[in-house]
């Protein structure tokens, strides 16, 4: 028995399923993990807080040492300044329309805001949306490394600080995000190397401008191990706090150190060679394919190899133990993130199943 | 400019994106088709409340017409009966642990409820759960017609029964959900049929066990038009209210019925032939695929051909105008249900654009 039916044992009865449950100690060590080797590589750590959500988990990771944290949304960034987060990287190029510009406003008034920009619009809007105070709002130019997403190439970063500073924000650095080196140990070895070269020439750019780059700032679990040149300041990993099975394909967490799983109960088993879960897509979201499944039970081969809503198939391998109907068991999740927001609240537990605490999920939605 | 377009018009600078979009004249017309279309093949419709997840929209159902509604979870049917919707079929073969089994009992106190069952270990479970008056609780065994997912094997139908009716519980008819009719108008007519031969054989067994099976509840949007024979007593459509890409390429829906929309933003636009909008997975789910993509802006060409968490790839076609940075477009939604439940409130306007209202998604999680 793993410690994730370990853990599970201490919860049957306690817990109505779906949901999702947290292991303290392991994400514990997954934080300390991180901090540590950030310290060897003098680094910052700016941790995603994207994957949780959650201001218990966030002040667990500032306790530990993170310099700040990073956000994806504006309300992200306000759930977490209400609770008293200080330094806060909106890593997004943020279009600043409807409440949004009045809403960094107010949040830079009170919290060390960081907001990302790609693009001279949005420059102007960010500034005209500060009113009057536009040196309050610290900007980080966004360049692209080689995922095709958002972001300049890097030698526009120096014209993109200039414009900012030409209005009167502060531009403090460049970030990017590897975000292409998700297929194994190689291709998150190469993302990082992009990565670096990208940064470099952001760095280059501003400088040629006259401007500093104090923040350099870099993704993400699966390209952290490589980001340990001497240019990059920091790193926003999200993911490490509670891995997942795409991590540990990836070979950027080990199974052992997963600390989120999903209790789901068998609630029918009438096809052989298969039971139905009460986890579907509202649960874990429709993270997988057909070929690597939706996520699985550990340890026992056991996968998702479909969900409908409310209804998780879970395919058992030949010879394996069948669970009966009524029982609960462990789903790890391929992806991580899209399951926290599906949920008011995590159950954290340990490996040991001691009574779980309940922890709320504060900024589930706030996606604007 | 089409109807999406105009309605967006009326909403900029009104709200925060992303932000899911409803235009009731649509939604409303939507209801009434499907109330006309039942009534003529004297059927009761007992809409499924998992696309909406929202009280007003299931008032506007029940005052079209609806017999009462079908819920996916007991948080779903408390919800909905705590706001007082009185009859209510949870269409799932819930298994009573942790809180729920007090939940039922208490639910059934106050409201014709229905649950689901399909194996005798829930029935007993069930039974146990309602103590001294299982009386109270109307059971529908659920049989299945080729979906493969929960239901018994529709010959076992009448057993089920009898050992719920022997528990004191009350058997009042039979259920199946033919999820298999999902690949266009041939395989909707076939699971149809599927459907009303398990319905059938189902309606025998409970006969031959001397139970009178006065629900013969059919699915589901895209098989409702083949549900017509004598033997279906009510169909439990879901996604009609506000139908989606996916029904509209299976034939269960026209474009110009989609009533929901996800309004978005366009963030940043360096890469050629294409925009990233601020509309990923959190908002949007992953429903889709690389080939089919995972949303789009319709009458445009342009597809969501990736998605990040916050990040939409929109993939404009050749020669395509390009919408600027700040631009918001409406995208729909390959599958509606996983969407609703990923904001606090629906925008509800209507086709001309008019001053938007918010209705919450008051369902919203209640996953257990």
């Amino acid at each position: 028995m793993n410690r994730l039916h370990r853990a599970l044992d201490g919860l049957r009865e306690r817990i109505d399923t779906p949901a999702p449950i947290v292991l303290a100690d392991v994400m514990q060590d997954n934080i300390d993990r991180m901090q540590g080797f950030a310290a060897a590589h003098h680094l910052d750590v700016r941790p995603h807080v994207k994957t949780h959500k959650c201001v218990e988990i966030g002040r667990r990771q500032v306790e530990a040492g993170a310099a700040g944290i990073t956000a994806g949304t504006v309300g992200e960034a306000e759930v977490f300044a209400a609770a008293g987060f200080g330094d806060i990287f909106l890593a997004y190029p943020v279009w600043p329309a409807g409440t949004k510009g009045l809403r960094i406003r107010r949040l830079a008034e009170t919290t060390r805001l960081r907001v990302g920009v790609d693009n001279v619009a949005a420059i102007d809007a960010l500034a005209d949306a500060m009113g009057g105070e536009p040196g309050r709002l610290e900007v980080v130019v966004e360049v692209d490394c080689g995922a095709r997403r958002s972001g300049a190439p890097p030698e526009f970063a120096g014209d993109l600080a200039l414009a900012a500073r030409k209005r009167g924000l502060v531009p403090v650095g460049v970030f990017t995000y590897p975000g292409h080196g998700s297929s194994g140990r190689d291709a998150r070895e190469r993302a990082a190397r992009d990565q670096e070269a990208a940064l470099a020439t952001a760095v280059r750019g501003l400088g040629q401008a006259g401007i500093t780059a104090e923040v350099v700032s870099a993704g993400s679990t699966p390209t952290v191990e490589f980001s340990t040149g001497d240019l990059i300041t920091e790193i926003r990993p999200g993911e490490y706090v509670f891995g997942d099975l795409d991590n540990s394909r990836l070979g950027a967490c080990t199974d052992d150190r997963i600390a989120l799983f999903v209790a789901a109960t068998v609630v029918s088993d009438w096809v052989p060679g298969q039971v139905i879960l009460d986890a579907g897509t509202k649960a874990l979201g429709r993270e997988g394919s057909p070929e690597r499944g939706y996520g699985a039970v550990l340890g026992t081969g056991a996968v998702l190899s479909k969900l409908n809503e409310y209804h998780g198939f879970l395919a058992l391998p030949d010879g394996a133990a069948r669970p009966r109907v009524g029982a609960v068991v462990p789903v790890v999740p391929n992806h991580v993130c899209p399951v926290v927001i599906n949920f008011e609240e995590l159950i954290v537990t340990d490996s040991a199943g001691t009574a779980p605490r309940r922890w709320p999920v504060d900024a589930r939605g706030f996606l604007g």
